[in-house]
């Protein structure tokens, strides 16, 4: 049997605009028979964090930034237009009207349908982020090298 | 005759700055000889909106965002320094001054190159965006699956 | 021998968060073995800016640009949370807590690694930044023609 053809997505930005292009390319590959990682970096963590529960991350300074920097699929914000929270409430609003998934909903369909939820160890650090912090979706914790080695065997690596 | 080498891009971002990057990649491609695909989606539709008249979409909330959310290659902004308009302004006059075509001007030569210039059917239907919402340079509507098939034969894709 | 496999990362952005996801990347992929370039364009070329001494650009507006877009790896703001400079100075001594080099640090070591630090023509062109605006490990000036080569040479290509 002929190997999958991959698509690797390297998810840097954590808002809801650009989390919803990621699924969508992602589960969108999977549905064609592509082998998919979505590959979780910096703000891109907050999309897979856990919505319930707080952070024990050590110091007080990555304490601070996990209060500010909550995260979670129903926390995400558009880049534009927030508006306090109205322009999101909308946006949401309207990808119900034509029943596009939820983020939360993508990310156990992405998983079901195979796609590989992945961390970055280095981000993970750098916040302070114990490897409880995310969903139960998240198969793997693992570094840039394992990144750039599934990327250059890939027929589409993209960075969202 | 060999098949021409691809190049693929989403255009997710909305930008002037942005937009700007897509279209002297996607022209300098075409002039390279490759076969250029730009696949607007989500802000970035409003870089290939008409810049006159105003969209008749459905349901209140489609109407609010596409008032708030007008686009038009004329009425990009900078993602910094907008300051009111003045930065944006100023990147105009800079870019005029070495003889930079304008985002508007991009789009005729882009579409003139042979670059195809095609908008993302899902975001159009989260934004409640018609067909005749789009200049006449657009090629098409086609969803992240055509994307993808696309981009797994091209020799390179970016997301901007 | 064969040749080594290529890495081409466009780096657009001037924003800490994304510079730093950048090098990460860039260093990896060196350290793999691969043949890594960046090409630093638009608010990217902040990056790679002297630190010290100010830009002599022609004409008023160029002038002002520079002065407020100013520039220098240790002049970079976070994308989000910056807050006055309190979420950047946070996150500059997270990355210190956990030994990660600094931008100005992961210059100096990914140029001696061999990565390739390229400026885009183009961009200097617009913002009137001359040769000598940039650090010393900067390998030189090339258009969108050159990156468009290297990049479908690669075996993965990223625009951060």
């Amino acid at each position: 049997m002929a190997e999958k053809e991959k698509l690797t997505i390297v998810v840097f930005s954590g808002e809801l605009d650009r989390a919803l292009a990621a699924f969508m390319l992602a589960t969108t590959g999977a549905s064609m028979g592509m082998d998919v990682q979505m590959f979780f970096t910096f703000w891109g963590l907050n999309i897979i964090k856990k919505n319930e529960g707080s952070i024990k991350s050590k110091g007080i300074i990555r304490k601070m930034l996990n209060f500010m920097n909550r995260g979670g699929s129903k926390r995400l914000k558009l880049s534009k237009f927030h508006m306090l929270g109205l322009g999101t409430w909308m946006m949401k609003g309207l990808m119900k009207d034509i029943n596009m998934p939820s983020i939360d909903e993508f990310i156990t369909m992405a998983h079901e349908m195979g796609v590989k939820l992945i961390a970055c160890t280095t981000s993970c650090g750098v916040m302070g982020l114990p490897e409880d912090a995310f969903r139960s979706e998240v198969d793997s914790l693992v570094g840039a090298a394992y990144f750039l080695g599934e990327a250059r065997e890939s027929k589409v690596s993209l960075f969202i």
